[in-house]
């Protein structure tokens, strides 16, 4: 089924423990598009300014990515992101943050993509979720990213945006930001209650819980040797993860955990390479394969 | 057959954002014991001062615990420790700790338990271990704790004993410490380097990492919704660990696999309450129910 994503297109700047790569792609819509593509064709969403120095149909050649949602405005400047990522892997400083198109009006759904169905609305202010998900006919399933600036700053926004998706994808300390709960499950629970029929926990280096009212699910991360650059980990594992289910056309619980298992190897492959470099070189029997190998280790 | 555990018998006085447990009896020892026993007859080696409060037959009523290796010396203190978790329940700061008998010589093996196959040295100093080895005739698997003190002062002792081990269970801080590398993986392969065949990386909340040279196996932690106090949980996963190889008689891989398993599972009943209260009033079929219960959450 049709899977649509809108999120930023970004020019990256990352300094890690194994290197720095600057001026690089990045952004949550392109990080998963490309995880996405191994599954089922993605309609875009997003905007870049004409100093963006990345052909997007280059970047995606050969990928079932639908660029029609792409705007490029010329008087505009690219979102920019520039970190730091320390010693432990799992701890980022931002460096520079120059919002530039994202703090303009969001991109239009275009026509062809209103019928959309699978749609993942990644990490911006929610009232601007709100309004993307609006331009849609009749999604679905709808599952969502946000951040603690959110969750602080826009709550209101949040709740209404939560009454209104299928599924939240988060980060650990955001689940317990956003309950007012430390424990993870008491957590999830309290989430629950806000709106989402399911709720999916990213954990550090990407192990994840999902949990819906009566069933959850718990998978470690897929131990990596080598962590060369975290960014796009938790966009690339929401892209598999709905790109397998768009593929699929289920939801149901089952579905769910390999679609996670499949969001768990395609970031592990992320994160070994600085920015797209990891997935660039992979097929869908490379994922298929380390899947295999992820099941093997965590069967009992 | 048969297991041996040498380690502390403590008294503990624990405050944690549940409550607070004052003089309640505790130590590596004990926690391991009562966990193992849920699995396979254990048999105890370790010394209390004339002051302990706790009757270890009556602590173990109805358990095949062997109390032949137990030490009551008259003129001397138990170990005492006090503790405080924080908020953040995998955060604790160490109130008071009073060696006492354990700065004493060690326990000596009774003759009876010199048979002994399955070993498990819990936490000491690592010359102490290996003292406390030399006494066992001819075991077949030797499992060891060991802690950052050990490692950062007393490496030497440290590195003679993993050469004589098959098993080392610790800490995912301490493997990184040990094996001065932040990556977790190439951490274990590192400390697999300096001797043992396997490692136990034990991680928040007890999800836990098993690593042989060729094999690898990940599990998460069972999803608790109530914490109540974490003491014990890393002893109670050895001791569950231990018991099912000594129950089996076996340490192959998928062995492994199922004793990790048994071990993620007590741990989860232990963190439920005060000191043993989470271990006292279940049973085994508790425990495979549970367990059960984990499998299913864990399979895709």
């Amino acid at each position: 089924m049709s899977l649509l994503v809108t999120g930023s297109i970004a020019i990256d700047t990352v300094k890690t423990p194994l290197g720095v790569s600057e001026n690089c792609i990045g952004g949550s819509a392109v990080y998963f598009s490309m995880a996405a593509s191994f599954f089922s064709p993605v309609r875009l969403v997003g905007a870049v300014g004409g100093d963006c120095p990345f052909d997007l149909k280059q970047v995606f050649a050969g990928r079932s990515v639908d660029l029609t949602g792409l705007e490029i405005r010329k008087n505009s400047n690219t979102f920019r992101w520039a970190g730091t990522y320390h010693a432990d892997i799992n701890e980022r400083t931002t460096d520079k943050l120059e919002l530039n198109v994202l703090a303009e009006e969001p991109p239009k759904v275009p026509q062809v993509y209103k019928d959309s169905k699978f749609i993942f609305l990644a990490n911006t202010a929610p009232a601007l979720q709100l309004q993307l998900l609006e331009q849609i006919d009749e999604p679905s399933f709808i599952a969502a990213d946000t951040m603690d600036c959110w969750i602080q700053g826009r709550l209101d926004d949040l709740e209404r945006l939560l009454k209104k998706i299928d599924c939240l994808i988060i980060n650990e300390d955001e689940a317990r930001l956003l309950a007012a709960e430390h424990n993870l499950i008491k957590a999830a629970e309290a989430i629950l209650e806000m709106g989402p029929i399911i709720l999916v926990v990213k954990k550090g280096e990407l192990g994840s819980i999902v949990c819906k009212a009566d069933e959850k699910f718990v998978l470690p991360a897929f131990p990596s040797a080598e962590v060369k650059d975290p960014t796009g980990a938790g966009d690339s594992f929401a892209g598999a993860l709905m790109g397998h289910l768009a593929q699929t056309g289920k939801t149901d619980f089952a579905t769910l955990k390999a679609a996670v298992a499949y969001g768990t190897v395609v970031a592990s492959f992320t994160i070994a390479d600085f920015s797209l470099a990891g997935l660039a070189l992979i097929g869908k029997a490379d994922i298929d394969s380390r899947l295999g190998i992820l099941r093997k280790m965590t069967q009992f």
